[in-house]
C-alpha cells in the first residue's frame, strides 16, 4: 500500500489510498494575487497569517506555501521571502507544509529550515529540473511532486504524460527515492476547452495508481476554468476523481462546497471510519426549506480534519488555530 | 455501446453510457408519503399533478410512477389506480415513465394504456417474479429494471448480488429480452451501516459495465439514510457512480444540489457536449459573497434536460410542464 508521509514539526500525516483525501491548501500564493504579493514584498504578512489559519480551521491538511512574488532577479528575491514566509506559516499552524517554488535556491533555502517532513513541490521531467531538484529532495529525505510535462510542454496526449511521469518516477529511483516519495500531478485540463479532459484524468489516475503505484495530486481549479459557477464543478470532479484513486489536490479549503465533496467523498470511499468527521461536522446543518439545498459552511471542523486515521499527533503541542 | 431506449409518446431517451446520466423521477410514489397515499385513495390527484410538474421542470429524464396505496388486496384495487395515475401523468408532461409495482396485474394494466415505450420497474432474482414479469417484458417489447436479489433475500456480498445479476440477464435472454434491455439495479446499502457501502457499489458498477455489458440504475437516496445532511452525501455519491459507469437513478430532481452534482458529473463525464447544459443552467448564478458556496437552484432548466443529445423528438407536440 503505497504511503507518503509528510510532517510538520508536531504532526505527521499520510497520504495514500486508504487514507482521507489530503487538501493541501492553495491559498498562500502570490500568483495572480496583487494585494498579496504587494504586501509580501514590503515584508507585510498579514494575509499570509490569515490564510494560513483561515485553511487549517477549515479543515486543510497541509498547506502549499509559495512567495512568488516577482520575475524579476527571483533567485535573489525569493530564497529569503520563501524562508521568512515558511517560518511564519510553521510557527502559526502544526499542519505538514508543501514548498512550492520553480526556484532551486529558494526550494533549498526552505528545505534547510523546514521543520518536520515537507512536500517539495515541484519537478517536472525536463531534465535540467531533474538534475536540479531530485538531489535536493535525496538528500533532505522528501517526498516530491512529479508534474507530468518536460522540455515539450504539456502534451494532449495522456499516453504521454503517463510515459513522462513513468520517466520521473524512474529518475527518482536511480536518485534513491522511492515511488512513495513521488506525487505525480497528471495535469488537469479546463474541461470547457477539452471536452476530454475529465475522462483522461480519471482513466490517467487509474493507470497511475495500478501501475506506478504512486500517489497523485493536482491543481483541482484547472478543471473549471472558464465555466461560470465553477465550485459546482469543482464539487462534482473531487468526488470522481477520487473514485478514480486520486489521493491529494491543491485546492482552496476555504470553499465550503468543494470541502464537502472532499468530506462527502471520504464517506463514501471508506475513509471516514464510521462517518465519524461527517456526522461531527453536519450534525446540525439546517439545509433551507422547500427544497432548497444549501451547502453553506458549518466551521465547526477540528484543526486538519483531514488527517484522519492517518493523521497521528507525535508531540504534545496543541495547535495554534483560529479562524483568521 | 449499450443502449436502452425509453419513449413517451412524443420523446425518445437513450439510457446509455455515452449519454447524459438519467434522472428517474422519484416522487410519485405513496410509499411512506401518507398525505399523498390518502389523496391517492379518494381519487384526488393534485399532488401526483404537482410532483409530476415540479419533477420535469427541475430537470427529470424520466418520471417513476408507483401507486402502491395499499397492502390491503393490491391485485384488486392497484391495477385501476396505476392505469388511472399514469395516464394522468402521461397527459401531462412527455417525459418516458417507468412503471413502479410489486403486483404483476397493475404492470400489465398500466403496459396496456402506456404511451411509447415505459420501463418495467422492476423484476427481481426470484423464480416466481422472473417467470410474471418477463413474459409481459417480451410481450410489450419494454426494458425492465432487474433488482440484483433473489428468493434469499440481498447479499451483503457483492459477489453473490453480481451472481444475481447475471442470472436475470441470462433469464431475460432465454425470453428473448436483450441484454440492452435489462437495467440492473445492484443494490445500495446505507453507508452509514455499511462503511464498505460505496466500494462495493463502484466495483459491481465496473462489473455490471465491462462484463455484463448493462446499463445501471438505483434508489440514490439509500446510500446517506441515517446520516445527517443526507442531500450532502447523496451530492457526493452521484459523480462517484457516474465515473464508475452507473447510466441512471431513481432520484428526486426537486433537489437542486442532486441535481447540480448530476449537471457537473455529466459535464466532467464528456455527456454534456461543450458544456452546455451546464452553462444554460448557470451561467447567471451567483455564489453568496465571502467564501460562502450556496449550492442554491436555478430553475431555468428546460424540461427534461437530462435528455442530452440522447433526447429526440419525435413529434411535433411542445411540451406541457410548468412549475407546479
Amino acid at each position: 500500500m503505497t504511503r507518503t508521509i509528510v510532517a510538520s514539526a508536531t504532526r505527521e500525516i499520510i497520504i495514500g489510498f486508504d487514507q482521507p483525501f489530503c487538501v493541501i491548501g492553495e491559498r498562500i500564493n502570490p500568483t495572480g494575487r496583487k494585494k498579496l504579493a504587494a504586501e509580501m514584498i514590503v515584508g507585510n504578512f498579514e494575509t499570509v497569517i490569515k490564510d494560513a489559519l483561515e485553511q487549517a480551521a477549515c479543515g486543510a491538511t497541509m498547506l502549499d506555501v509559495n512567495a512568488g512574488v516577482t520575475s524579476v532577479n527571483p533567485n535573489e528575491t525569493e530564497p529569503g521571502l520563501l524562508v521568512q514566509t515558511l517560518e511564519i506559516v510553521q510557527g502559526l499552524v502544526d499542519l505538514p507544509l508543501s514548498i512550492d517554488s520553480s526556484v532551486t535556491a529558494a526550494i533549498e533555502a526552505a528545505l534547510k529550515v523546514a521543520k518536520g517532513r515537507p512536500l517539495v513541490n515541484s519537478v517536472t521531467g525536463e531534465e535540467e529540473k531533474l538534475e536540479a531538484i531530485l538531489p535536493l529532495v535525496k538528500k533532505y529525505n522528501v517526498p516530491v511532486v512529479a508534474i507530468s510535462n518536460d522540455e515539450t510542454g504539456i502534451s494532449m496526449d495522456p499516453d504521454v504524460r503517463f510515459a513522462v511521469a513513468k520517466k520521473i518516477v524512474q529518475r527518482c529511483a536511480d536518485f534513491g527515492i522511492p515511488a512513495h516519495d513521488v506525487v505525480v500531478d497528471p495535469l488537469v485540463m479546463p474541461i470547457g476547452a477539452l471536452g476530454d479532459a475529465g475522462r483522461q484524468v480519471f482513466a490517467l489516475l487509474r493507470r497511475l495508481r495500478e501501475e506506478l503505484k504512486v500517489n497523485t495530486t493536482c491543481g483541482l481549479s484547472n478543471i473549471s476554468f472558464g465555466l461560470p459557477h465553477r465550485h459546482g464543478i469543482n464539487a462534482a470532479f473531487i468526488p470522481m476523481v477520487i473514485g478514480a484513486g486520486m489521493t491529494s489536490a491543491i485546492m482552496n479549503p476555504v470553499r465550503p462546497q468543494e470541502m464537502e465533496a472532499v468530506r462527502g467523498a471520504n464517506v463514501l470511499n471508506g475513509t471516514d471510519e464510521n462517518c465519524t468527521n461527517w456526522i461531527r461536522t453536519y450534525k446540525d446543518y439546517k439545509p433551507a426549506e422547500g427544497g432548497q439545498a444549501v451547502a453553506a459552511p458549518v466551521a465547526v471542523n477540528a484543526p486538519g480534519e483531514g488527517a484522519g486515521n492517518g493523521g497521528r499527533r507525535r508531540g504534545g503541542r496543541e495547535a495554534r488555530m483560529g479562524r483568521g
